[in-house]
């Protein structure tokens, strides 16, 4: 079994574009990562509302997060293409499990819809893949991916029994999605080569924009944030 | 001078897709029109402070409203083209008025970034016009706009002083601007005339969604809601 | 085996969408099935020139399928992404069986370049999946493919021995291309359902578009086609 | 009165991106400037019903680059949103212009169509503009308007007397244009500087694509190419 890397390991050296933005975004990261919804999620503590919030707001995210890998697909170069389709392919499986889990635990998936959290999170990431080039598109993939990889690594890290929720927990920190945020991050560099200052600024905003809303969205599933009218 | 007419007028009879629409959104346009930010703004007791706020953020969501019009203009049918291409130059005008203002007021506009609300607002603008069809961008820039008209109509309704915020509560109730959202109304009630009732459930579901965000940029302008990390 | 249903017959009652376009169309597509580029492939006749000509343009055209179906999934409904992810698995599927044929011809796909007719289909296809909406696009789709398997359809039919060219044909008149044609058609009426007639008069124009385009590329690969500077 | 610069002395020194780009082009411009549309329109020897086609399908060309430069302007940094939309209050003018001179030459635009030339001209713009960075789009817009002013300042330097047409032909020598076209030569310019080698060597891509387009429009309209089926 691969050894799971403490995310602080990663950003250690900075030679490397995407090791460049982990030190840049290095305290929101820690306010992510240090986030009672993940905290108490990994000691058991985590009330079954405040877990079934997310489950139902990021079925959404995954859901939505289709159309934004669509996108990206239809601006990437054609090498790039076929990794991108299977990341539709893994998403809809992970739709399956979301759909599997919510069912065991009788939550229904019926007439929910977005919180003001989730329903940002998604224009973002479509305004982003319609309106800027493919890098910066793809910048925010990688922002997403590697977020969720660190917050569940960090969730496995700190567990001491089994979690209702194990289902979650494994399948973001599987040598799969490891091996996906990994090869995230190598093409995110590829990418970044040779761009122009100007480039790599607005891939930096968007990459921080990010792991902004991460957070948010943590704060969200916490405290059950939805419209105020 | 044009009479002011009540919101609530507007929306007593429902034959038409814009009067719908308001009549759907009836509690959160109650919401947003009962708005303390409103009711400061009208009997000057609003604090510099949080005027200023908003004047930076919604000089921002005015210059980023542009590219939102630019995508509606590259889906309109040709006869739509000109009258938005004038709401392009309208805009560009108010950000003279919003650049004149803060000079005046000493405010600077280098630096300023957009609050969580407003990049999310933003965000859902660019999403829509790129994704959906042309009709449903359309009901998001009446939503938008309609929105802003009522909103200042309300202001200037209750003001018995003059304001020092006066040029934008004018701008906003000029006559000039009531035609143009009168405009925007007739022509989505045509777009609107034979859609589908999909097509026309997904446009509410616009323009309620718009509707939400306008309440909550007061609520950000008004408690100074900036990003948490 | 399944039946080969002569496309003729598949137009001979005009009650749903698909069979009104393709009634519409007929003109066009008897020019499309009465192209020499399929007489000659069916009886052995197509000169080796013209079909590689053939191979390098149409390897390009769906290679350069795959970002526009990715649009399509960018703005389709969450039950049709899935089937059309699963359709850009299998266009990667093509290319690979394009590049198996074109290695056992000899021939090289390396500095291979569009014919004007290859790069402005695949331009319309683009522009309308970004700028138009996703029935308008899903149209577009629904001709390419449906063009597709009545042209090799066509040719399998008139075959009296095997062609060198038989993987090809193979592939384009399999069940699992007639059952994806026909998920296409059926997918395509319900989309059609309750549409206003303008939305339904630009699908059709779309669809006779992508029929002229569809002759057009024959024509192309029949008569060497490329940029006159 | 501005002189007029020879387009050949613009491309001897190549220290600029521009300059480069027409360097690259210039076999293409030498066939679009020797077109024999241009030349016998210069020395008035053109068919009515040539020239009438131009403009039928040069005023559907004109009407359908305004969406062109709609999505251009939603991906536009700030500071170029301001030019860009009076680049679109122009192309309306110039609508009149068609316009009135259709009146004038009793041609009546009433249910004109796209030639596949045009047709395809326009869908390579509009393809790029959503699906490409906006330096991408704008290089586009550059290569459309260069060859415009160089083809009419190529007509009005060979004329020896006042033609039937000479509305357009002034149109597009004007000092105006000639100042639009400077300034876009000056913006790519900017826009080019710091980008990637890859990036410029798109740009580039789609500059010649943007010249090989320009020369098959006078090839349409001199043969009056349209549509086979």
């Amino acid at each position: 079994m691969k050894k799971i890397v403490s995310p602080a390991e990663g950003i250690s050296h900075r030679n490397s574009f995407h090791e460049h933005l982990l030190a840049t975004a290095r305290p929101i990261w820690g306010a992510i990562l240090s986030h009672p919804f993940l905290a108490s999620t990994a000691d058991g503590t985590i009330s079954e509302d405040v877990f079934k919030t997310w489950m139902v707001q990021d079925y959404l995210f995954v859901r939505e997060e289709i159309p934004f890998l669509g996108v990206l697909i239809s601006k990437a170069p054609p090498h790039l293409r076929p990794p991108l389709a299977d990341a539709v392919v893994t998403l809809n499986r992970e739709l399956e499990l979301f759909r599997e889990q919510a069912n065991a635990a009788g939550i229904s998936f019926d007439g929910i819809s977005m919180s003001p959290t989730c329903h940002a999170y998604i224009q973002f990431l479509m305004a982003t893949a319609y309106g800027r080039s493919f890098e910066q598109g793809f910048t925010l993939l990688y922002g997403v991916e590697k977020a969720y990889l660190d917050s569940w690594v960090r969730v496995k890290s700190r567990q001491r029994s089994r979690s209702p929720w194990q289902a979650f927990i494994d399948n973001w920190t599987s040598d799969a999605f490891q091996d996906y945020v990994a090869w995230l991050a190598e093409t995110l560099d590829a990418l970044a080569t040779g761009k122009s200052e100007a480039d790599r600024a607005n891939m930096e905003e968007l990459f921080l924009l990010a792991a902004r809303y991460e957070y948010l969205f943590w704060e969200m599933a916490a405290r059950g944030k939805t419209w105020p009218v």
